[in-house]
């Protein structure tokens, strides 16, 4: 077996990754558990953390524990504050948070280190903020790139040449999505099943066209069920449509200051970014989709630079 | 006491209200319940209606009954198809739809006439609708207007000079702002208590400005929150703030090409309109306060055109 050379933790809301790398920066084994921030009761991160790799706390030589995500926000294991933009890997490193275990944790003289998160301020005076995508996105070793991670809150991310980011809008898209299908009367039609492509092509359409006008669009899911246009198990498929055709208009408009030639380069799981993919197709917009091990890569190349271990790659 | 002439009835999703007006319209007393349409089990509406009013309904000389709002959607007491638009009172009257009561109702014998909504189809296919507003419209007696008419589900309705309704367009700002505050992530650093004029105001201008991005600026409610810009007891109206500017950007743009120039006429109570004031002044549109009784009116207007009564005022 390779020795370890850090643990790299993805520490987020629903859930805790965890990965050991070694002097090469390469998983050597992955774990996954529910134990997410909102997961954990009373503080009790530290056996969190143990009940997923307490093993692997256990080397001969210690390594390193390195974690990103909400578990340095105010509701985590301890607030890491926001790095402001432009925010790069030197600007990480040299604001790590370090959290040595508690002698009642078990494992004393351990030291876990925060990485913080982004905040970026426009002129308006409006911040907008990330925790954990910032180090997927150092992780991808693009620059300079316009990145992509759709989600619950989707975050379109400006890195400059130097690799450093320069911007950064989040949506509300998939938290939209989920209170409107189970709280809203718009959900009230809607029956769920298979996915309609032609129903979520057609409201992808018409969030494009309607972008100066979201809050009165949205109503159409409604009309459209009462009005039989579209199916009971079609509109599931048309508000989401509709919701990231929204997105994009917004976020094209954003573009076309900085030059609509870049392409989108798209993070995340399959099946989230397909639906994105036909939205920018239909948009206009070029996209590439990024490879999958950003955010362990990401964690490894801020350990470098932080210089808790050393790149023999 | 005077003779009554019609019982009018706004009969809506939550709520049910009742008017006897006499042989000139005039209300001669007001009643309500909380039987709304969704409130009334296994269909018995006619039970809802005598509890509420059954001693109406005991007249030596039987006056007719009219209804308008949620009573004629399909999960009313009887479906109504909606009018195409343009549509006025003489469209409505042709198309009242009548009920008899059964015999065991207890008031054999006796009709109610439901008015039908409004339907509009926009040139690309998206259709908006709306199920008692067009009878507070038709009360107002204003034509031309562009009248708007706060609520969970906010209208805006443009009245040709014949008094009929051309256009029509909903805004779910009243139904976003409930789901947002009670199930969404922006909700869990609210504080719910006094109004707060200065973040409301600083919402409304968010809004204007961020009419192309709603579903980024959504987000600045938790940035605002997170960054301590604005307190847990200012996030509930700047939400509200925000919510109503995005609705006033859409609608003024839309506005634009039949020109700026005419006044919005605003109906509906006064603790959700005094804060429309508020935005339509930050947005530059003009307004002025219709009065509160144009629903029974409207019922009269219908009535009158359909021949239920003969209008001696």
């Amino acid at each position: 077996m390779h020795a370890a050379a850090l643990i790299a933790l993805d520490w987020g809301t629903t859930n805790l990754r965890a990965w050991r790398l070694d002097a090469a920066g390469v998983p050597l084994e992955r774990r996954e558990s529910a134990q997410g921030i909102t997961q954990v009761a009373d503080g009790r991160f530290c056996e969190a953390l143990v009940a997923l790799c307490g093993d692997w706390l256990d080397d001969a030589d210690p390594v390193p524990l390195l974690a990103a995500g909400m578990i340095g926000s105010r509701q985590g294991w301890r607030e890491a504050r926001y790095l402001s933009c432009p925010a790069g890997l030197p600007e990480a490193a040299a604001r790590l948070v370090p959290i040595a275990f508690e002698p009642g944790d078990g494992r004393r003289g351990r030291v876990l280190h925060i990485v913080p998160g982004v905040l970026h301020e426009s002129p308006d005076g409006v911040a907008d903020v990330m925790r954990g995508e910032e180090t997927q996105v150092w992780g991808l070793g693009s620059a300079p790139a316009r990145v992509l991670l759709p989600g619950t809150h989707s975050k379109w991310v400006e890195v400059d040449a130097s690799s450093r980011i320069v911007r950064l809008r989040t949506y509300l898209t998939g938290e939209l999505y989920a209170v409107l299908t189970q709280h809203s009367l718009l959900g009230r039609l809607m029956r769920f099943g298979e996915s309609r492509p032609a129903d979520f092509a057609q409201g992808v359409r018409l969030g494009l066209d309607h972008g100066g006008d979201a809050t009165h669009i949205l109503f159409a899911v409604r009309t459209a069920g009462l009005t039989g246009r579209v199916a009971p198990e079609g509109l599931p498929d048309l508000l989401s449509g509709m919701l990231i055709g929204l997105e994009m208009a917004g976020a094209r408009a954003g573009l076309a200051a900085g030059g609509l030639s870049e392409r989108v380069l798209l993070v995340g799981d399959v099946a989230l970014t397909q639906r994105y993919e036909i939205a920018l197709d239909l948009a206009g917009l070029a996209w590439t989709r990024a490879d999958a091990s950003a955010t362990p890569r990401g964690l490894w190349r801020v350990a470098v630079a932080a210089g808790l271990v050393h790149n023999r790659a």
